[in-house]
């Protein structure tokens, strides 16, 4: 019998909870935590674990994947409780929004025989807490996976597994790129989600401009309806990166002000036709990310999760992986040199 | 046997085609033209027009009702085509999201016997074209009702009417006061989204972003999808409004990045949970608009549409209709300045 411990019973520690539930793991146990007993007695009632326990301790003890959903900030401290109990070779794992300092008070906190593997399901919504939990939520849905340096091949392609096992596309990032790319795609939406809010909300003609709100503005600050402790926490471990992208998406707005103000109806028309058209060929065809680690000879993503989960984790280091991933690394420096070029 | 026209049958007047379908009027006969010979088949194969004219000036000739929802630019040459063929007494409306140049050309386009009562329905959705249609298009959605300065109270109700007959909520603004509202909750919105989408885009990292994305950035950046004429003439009929609030988005962002610098936890924390609850009042408790023309004694709105439709138009101008509408505006003088103060 394998166990499996979710920390943190929200949105997505309840939906990662349903979405295993619905994949049918064989000879899993799944126990759960989470700090308001209320919101645990929530998962355990809609199926999302099958042991509510009454401490983070207990529920990871014995564990051979624990995954953190807590807000950011709390991770570290959770990592420091669960310290102690982890058996040898767990594989530790994570859902936060940003990853640098989720990495580093990994290599600060946990054992050094457990394996880190961070991850970052790109899902949400609007709803947030446990009742909002859907086996659905990462459906199709990208899934970064941000290996700590010293992780197993095994543990890395057990995180693999549990992303593709909840319905996601796993992809492999460093913590720096994830951050970045975070801030410029998630980051500073959520910026200006909250933005557009408080331009209408802080305005003496509120009442009129709610009055006539439509999908629009609706949909645009959907984000401002997200916990606070997620934005929050987002803020202060992505601040540099989110400042950076945020200049720069002033700059757009400028750059579109100031197309705005030249009245220059040809230029107008081609470069929104142009977006309208990109955006449409990124719905049409995301652009693909590398598989990942293509050219590794491993056994594939469920076998490999579902194995972990069995209790039988694979401990060996794969030359092959290990060299691979040396690759991708000087791959990441030639592109992080070409971006600070733009 | 009344005859309605619908000239324009994309997205908003296919919808608006489909949804009178769906309030079974009777005794009425729905004509509809489009420049576009393919989309005005589409538009007759759905049901959304009874017949399909072969001109403006068929689809328009004795026509009790008329509804413009071309683009906003095509308005002023529309006007221009229907003006010789407008019986007398015959109520024109529109659906563009800007009202001020589309009462200037009513003013100067359209025969002194009808009336123009300009509408914008909130409603949108990321696809356009008369495939994305429907009759649901409009229900529970704001509809700012517009009415030129010389419209008879049977004309301004003929187009209340129309808004509750397609399933929206009617309401009265001046021009100024709705093109000034809606660069604050509809067109930065769009620009916003346009800026989010093209920061990205035009990003070296354009290709880990897109593979990154998850609905944030998908809802975020919807309104680029939407057809380019919108979006064109929008900024073009309504350029002042949209750089004012701009700015004052601009200074919105600047806000929150001072914020996010400044690291004051409690601060930040602060500021989001009251952005939150406030926006879950907005969604609970959308402040109530006055509802239209209160005090006065008339027809309800669906009996006048009704009325009309079957060819009975409310010739006789309310003297209550005037006074309330002179109060109204005494009334927006007094917010508009208020407004200024801001």
């Amino acid at each position: 019998m394998g166990k499996l411990a979710i920390v943190g019973l929200g949105l997505i520690g309840g939906s990662i909870g349903l979405a295993l539930k619905r994949a049918e793991p064989v000879n899993t146990e799944v126990f759960g935590f989470d700090k308001d007993p209320g919101v645990g007695a929530r998962a355990l009632k809609a199926g999302a674990i099958q042991r509510l326990a009454p401490s983070v301790e207990t529920a990871v003890k014995d564990a051979s994947l624990v995954i953190v959903a807590t807000p950011i900030i709390a991770v570290r401290r959770v990592f420091e409780a669960m310290a102690p109990q982890l058996q040898r070779g767990a594989v530790v794992t994570d859902t936060a929004s940003t990853k640098g300092d989720v990495l580093r008070w990994a290599a600060e906190m946990l054992p050094r025989n457990v394996h880190f593997v961070g991850g970052h399901p790109m899902a949400g919504k609007e709803q947030s807490g446990p009742q909002a939990a859907e086996s659905s939520l990462f459906d199709g849905r990208p899934y970064c996976v941000v290996p700590s340096v010293d992780a197993s091949a095994g543990a890395v392609n057990a995180v693999v597994g549990l992303a593709e096992a909840v319905g996601a596309n796993a992809f492999f990032l460093d913590a720096a790129e994830h951050d970045a790319y975070a801030a410029a795609i998630s980051h500073v939406p959520l910026v200006a989600s909250l933005a557009l809010f408080s331009l209408a909300r802080g305005s003496a003609a509120w009442p009129e401009l709610a009055g006539m709100a439509g999908p629009a503005f609706r949909d645009l600050t959907r984000l401002t309806s997200g916990q606070p402790e997620m934005a929050h926490d987002i803020f202060l471990t992505n601040r540099q990166n989110i400042l950076h992208w945020l200049e720069r998406y002033i700059g757009e707005l400028k750059r579109l002000a100031e197309m705005i103000d030249s009245s220059d109806a040809d230029l107008l028309f081609r470069a929104l036709a142009e977006a309208q058209m990109e955006r449409e060929s990124f719905l049409a065809n995301p652009p693909k990310r590398e598989p990942a680690l293509p050219s590794v000879d491993l056994p594939s993503p469920n076998d490999a999760f579902t194995s972990m989960i069995l209790g039988g984790l694979i401990q060996e280091r794969t030359k092959d992986v290990t060299s691979a991933f040396e690759e991708r690394a000087r791959e990441r420096e030639r592109e992080d040199r070409l971006r600070r070029r733009e």
